[in-house]
């Protein structure tokens, strides 16, 4: 990369240290003291940085790499070239994880848009009737409704709306242009640009003389710890509550429908799309762009491939994948048996 | 649902209204004033409180109910457990739907996000040649462009964005953050936190020179009463309009082209897209996640299953999915061959 | 159209101005100082109107236009009806981009929101350290953030929120409601309304004691003459930079994962979401509601059909479609032999 940077950056630290951080062995006769100045990508590591090694895809860049050290596993340590320092660890990704925030502290949460330490903007619109903690950032052109309350050590993004009664817990980031309504958001939540919670869920009675709307008067729930990204959409409960678990961690474009209930730790990426009354156990994890319908139920730990849609409950632990989901070595089977039938067409 | 609850609730509704307002027969010897102070959902629904059942999956439920009262079909009833009145009814959703508005009133619409009853806020932005009728609430940061026209009891939400010369019914609810510009919106419309209306269409002359853009000087016509969920964007036409038909429901990240024809009461699911210069009559339902080519016609009254890709006219109440859509006898059957093949082939 | 339009028109011109625009040759006969006062789609345009013909399919419309002159290619011109003037060219879409920019020039860039030619409004939000050259446009309610850098000739939109150190080029026009940050953006750029560019990519180091951030420290760079669409959102790098090459065209609600490299040139249809890491090459060409896998490369001029999902590789020139993306001959001979088991099936 080539300046500017948007983060400060610590000057250096020792590959002591690094290695004590992520559990490694420095190999015997390496300077415990040299210093390290940056982890980079492996193809563009120079000396005094470091790198790291996931994905095999990316082997045979580590055979040229001009880094000084590369974290990586056991089995791709003989292939680290002469000269370079191998620090062998057991999962890479989460060794160079630590690495980087040990760099970049400040990274680990999004920075405030308008200033850093900036403390509560004149130009922002709280109502007389709303509650902020001490040590609350609100930038300029944020809105607090009436009644909302906001935790201390929480930041509201430029623009940024928190509609009525709407209750934010310490330790948050409320990206710029997010709206917030009929929610009770945790601690240590992170929120990206453009999400919007709590808006009513799509209900309607339908009938040949028009579709008459059904009040939505649940709330949306989310619990500490939470990641979503921007754009994406979390509609409130028709008369349950939607609710989103601690620990999960949402992508960008995703969307929920009123009553969902997403369990603990799970993980959606980007433009996936959850129908009403659903329900996710803990730790599921579902690929980009996959619908699942609504009313149903995913086990605990069940994975679902990318670009699945699943209509039906998954056991717990389950790995499906296809459309309509099923578990993916009949997936898999079903894909290669209708291409040797259209070779065979042919 | 603990406190806080979001909106206002009626105290309470007798047995015997609730009967009325839903045209069912109390049963005998139900007492009429018996009151009831909340619906809620079956399985957590208490004495004094009202539930329903419409879909058959939470049968189980109904059977051990501690609801006093249940709307519910002809067919259920005997279903009902016993010290619970049943309230048979032709459609219980539509019941519920009218039970629960009942109790919420004030949650047929959106409810304003900075304060209830706000008037025009000082920290709106109106641009002097804006006309705003009387009984309109603009809250902070809302801007309203140049000659643009908003009615009478609408609620323009917080940072919402009015463009130039843009004009807005009477009796609409235009949400925080939406961006509505090239538009012409009717009465009663409701649009949801970030609906980007009335943008450019994505329309370019191509070559290897690179790609010229092509002026899109058409607009964008809603028509009354259609309601756009969060963060969904409606492309203004190129040479023609883009017209949303009346009553029609569009739920949250939904994208529309340019040209496009929405007639009226249809209902478009979450994430669905329609292509460029396509036109959909009246009634028509499409589910989540599918993708409709352009300039093609969906006849009146055709429903597109979830997650289908319509490459093709379909005619008037044509029931079509999967991939590319077809009569979804022909898409069951050949799903079931190709799962056979795979078993077969193992 | 009925009244009103939202942008200027050119009061006429003349047949055979047109014709020296398009560079096609007037008919012998023609008048050509006859006005032309408008553009017009082909079954809608009267006497004095231009029109074209670009789709075969509306070639019945063309047997039957009002139009006063018809842009086609040689193949359609003895299609035109007598008494209508054909005007021969090349690319009846190119030529009626030229004519259409003619009568409007001013619809080649989004208009502002509030007014136009509106200065730096004293609604807006400019941090003390920011560089704002002379010329820019900053409507109510924008943020333009510590550090950050805005060239002259370009407009920030309405409640637009630019980051700390951000730094946009000149006369771009940057959406009401989108968000900026961790972002170098060129010239002449397009991000329409709701685009959020910059934020964290979705990094996590996921474990059974749950889900770590992994700081993301890259940047968005956005190249010359670049279009992306309402509410699309493109993450920043984790530790390279995420890159939208010269002159793409990005559509509505696209995602764009961190350290993603897009070529110049390319084309992305609305609802795509390209994953993590992933190359486009220059001039790729992706069909709405596609998704592309993260870690592969899409070669130079390579298509993609609609509603594909790519998982591997596509060579340079490729043409591919389905689920997974295949060559488009294998693609067709699979439908078509699915297709016929299920008839034999029945």
């Amino acid at each position: 990369m080539t300046e500017p940077t948007f983060f400060n950056k610590v000057e250096s630290l020792k590959l002591g240290e690094i290695a004590e951080l992520v559990s490694a062995q420095l190999p015997e006769g390496v300077d415990a003291s040299e210093a390290i100045h940056a982890v980079a990508p492996i193809e563009t590591a120079l000396g005094g940085q470091i790198s790291f090694l996931d994905n095999p895809k990316y082997l045979p860049l580590l055979e040229t790499t001009q880094a000084t050290a590369v974290l990586c596993s056991k089995r791709y340590a003989p292939k680290v070239p002469e000269g370079v320092v191998a620090l062998v660890v057991g999962n890479p990704y989460d060794a160079f994880s630590i690495v980087s925030t040990a760099f970049y502290p400040e990274a680990i949460k999004p920075l405030p848009y308008f200033e850093s330490d900036g403390g509560i903007s004149q130009a922002a619109h709280i109502h007389p009737t709303a509650k902020v903690e001490k040590g609350v950032c609100i930038e300029p052109g944020a809105n607090v409704g009436a009644g909302a309350e906001i935790g201390s050590g929480t930041t509201l993004g430029a623009n940024a709306v928190i509609g009525q009664g709407v209750r934010i817990g310490r330790n948050c980031h409320i990206g710029a242009n997010a709206v917030i309504q009929h929610s009770l958001v945790g601690d240590h939540v992170i929120l990206h640009p453009g999400v919007c919670c709590g808006q009513d869920g799509f209900g309607f009675s339908m009938s040949p003389m028009g579709h008459k709307k059904v009040p939505q008067v649940g709330r949306v729930i989310i619990q500490d710890h939470v990641e979503i990204g921007a754009n994406s959409t979390i509609d409130r409960g028709a008369n349950r509550d939607t609710i989103i678990g601690e620990g999960t961690k949402i992508d960008n474009q995703v969307q929920i429908g009123h009553n969902v209930e997403v369990g603990r730790h799970c993980v959606l990426v980007s433009q996936v799309g959850i129908s009403g009354s659903t329900r996710l156990e803990d730790f599921v994890a579902i690929g980009g762009q996959s619908g699942v319908a609504g009313h149903i139920t995913i086990g605990m730990g069940a994975q679902i491939a990318a670009v699945s849609v699943v209509r039906e409950d998954v056991p717990a632990g389950g790995r499906f994948g296809g459309v309509p989901a099923k578990p993916v070595k009949q997936w898999f089977r079903e894909m290669a048996a209708l291409k040797k039938l259209a070779e065979k067409g042919n």
